[in-house]
């Protein structure tokens, strides 16, 4: 049977939600204080968790400590104390919602990390609400 | 592929376990502690999972101030700072298990939210004991 | 200079907060959803300061384990599992308020712990809610 | 002896570090990423702790409730889901770190709580980095 | 549909990751500081969890005071306050890694668990590293 | 008045408590478990707390980011994955009980601290023992 391991890393950055195409009193209503044109923050807690099989030599399904450089390199210097609407190109053209956060994190991580590894994202925008990519 | 988002809110209450039908010793020997006639309580960490597809105008599965709304009105206004077996109408019958608390959770909330989202309850009776429904 | 040591119990219980010399309706206004007759209830998660010297041969300033037995034996026994206003003496004359509830650990166990030592009680009702005796 | 009595409540916000006599140099040597312009965020916890005698007839220091309705009322508003620098009139000449926030929200709130009250403030930034004033 | 119940235990204890047919450097390379020779030590957050139908009589999946005894009695009694590599048998020919402790933990539980209720191991090795099994 | 500001941090190390002027059995009877010859471990919380005056120019009463990089420097490269008896200088003759590592990290930062400023060390053993120097 296949061991998921799992790592927790996080990340402080400002974001406001909105779209673009939308009138003013539209975003205020379906976003709410989230809709703040001078944007909010949040501290984000994100855990890349990986599934496979577990290497026979080192009893390893993946050395916490690289997928952490990975995570730090390839997620954490774009999104660390970071304005997610104006810093960060993935932004530029979707809302930041959690949602949006953990589908771009998956895509950038699933290009470094081998295929034979199952891939799922978990991010928690406050303590109370989180989301998973995939389901 | 689909997204899961997660909101999580609490409740106080109170409750007893037992079986109306077995006599005291039973009740005693099967429940221990928690058979107190008298009642104990609880702070309850009741989250509520719900998995689809993003709204692509949004970026959002599921509104979390709505769900948050939703478990208010129909869940902590019936369980919050309430005796379970006397003041909830739910358990009059069933003993308040957290496995029975998650069960009818699940389904005063499943006829709310569209059934084009999965719906998932967790449920913290204290810090090292919680249930999920369904499994 | 002195060393604090600390230990972390927790029980849970039922309670109504009320004043038994008050009508109904003033009871109602002051005390709200913590009034309900029929009770309600909380983890509470309990934590005993002792402030003293070390003891040069162990390194210790009272063993925690010695500590933790007395927490259980004189408090978790009393209040664990337990409806407070029912089932425990020192509640059937004074609310059992968060306040309270510190104020009658502390009084229980400073005649079971040396003077030598200071006696601080932290106690937590919820996350969100705590006291501290003495402040 | 006094009691004390403390309420948890959050915010989220964004915020900039900047001495806005410094040259940009001198910011970025000082701040480091938290001078980024285009500011960054976080989810804020923020303990308000009151210390005094309980009232004989309730057994309340000060109702909890009460306090958390006062907490939201004269800071949550200012500050949850705001730009510090850009939305709050106090952080317009003064730097937005962790000290900072901590002593303008014991100014507002000081005038709002009685004086036999004891008041201070715990602020935490991060899960790692957090503040009390006073000391 | 099925219920899943859960129960937290932790334990404390010393270990060493190398791979004794490695000369030393290889071990260094692969296991950095967790290969120091004199062991390093955690305290493990254990999460057993058990899916399967509700007892119509008493509404428990499974007792969780009978599920906490089980644990202690075949997992805590054998690693808490141990060095796994030194006085756990299983871990004499195998790397105590987080991925082989909770593949351990879970073929002993197995034997101990009707085979009705489905079975599951996470366990923490820090707060930020953390393992499933089966994945 | 003055402000305080902490940084948390953490370490992993094993351990063993014993008086090596005592017999074996003396050992065994005071520290029970924490006596096994073969060590145990931890995953040490430590949170370091510095009370001064704010200074104006920045708001800062401390950076945080220099006091984690010395508490990095100074504790964490000689406690982290280490063996606490075997290979820290300063228990070769003293117990590593909680108390003695918060005094042994006291001593060392007090050195690399300004005296302006007020020290305090916080040290969690485990979530539920923890301990403070000074008191």
């Amino acid at each position: 049977m296949k061991v998921s391991v799992c790592r927790k890393e996080h990340f402080n950055a400002a974001h406001r939600l909105f779209n673009s195409g939308w009138p003013d009193e539209e975003n205020e209503k379906v976003f709410g204080k989230c809709n703040n044109p001078n944007f909010h923050g949040h501290n984000y807690e994100l855990i890349v968790k990986l599934s496979g099989e577990q290497d026979p030599e080192t009893g390893y399904v993946y050395d916490l400590k690289k997928l952490s450089d990975l995570i730090n390199k390839f997620i954490l210097e774009k999104f660390d104390h970071k304005n997610l609407n104006l810093d960060v190109e993935e932004f530029k053209k979707i809302n930041p919602t959690a949602e949006n956060i953990a589908v771009v994190t998956y895509n950038i991580l699933r290009k470094e990390i081998d295929n034979k590894y199952d891939l799922k994202i978990i991010l928690y925008e406050t303590e109370r609400n989180y989301v998973e990519y995939p389901a």
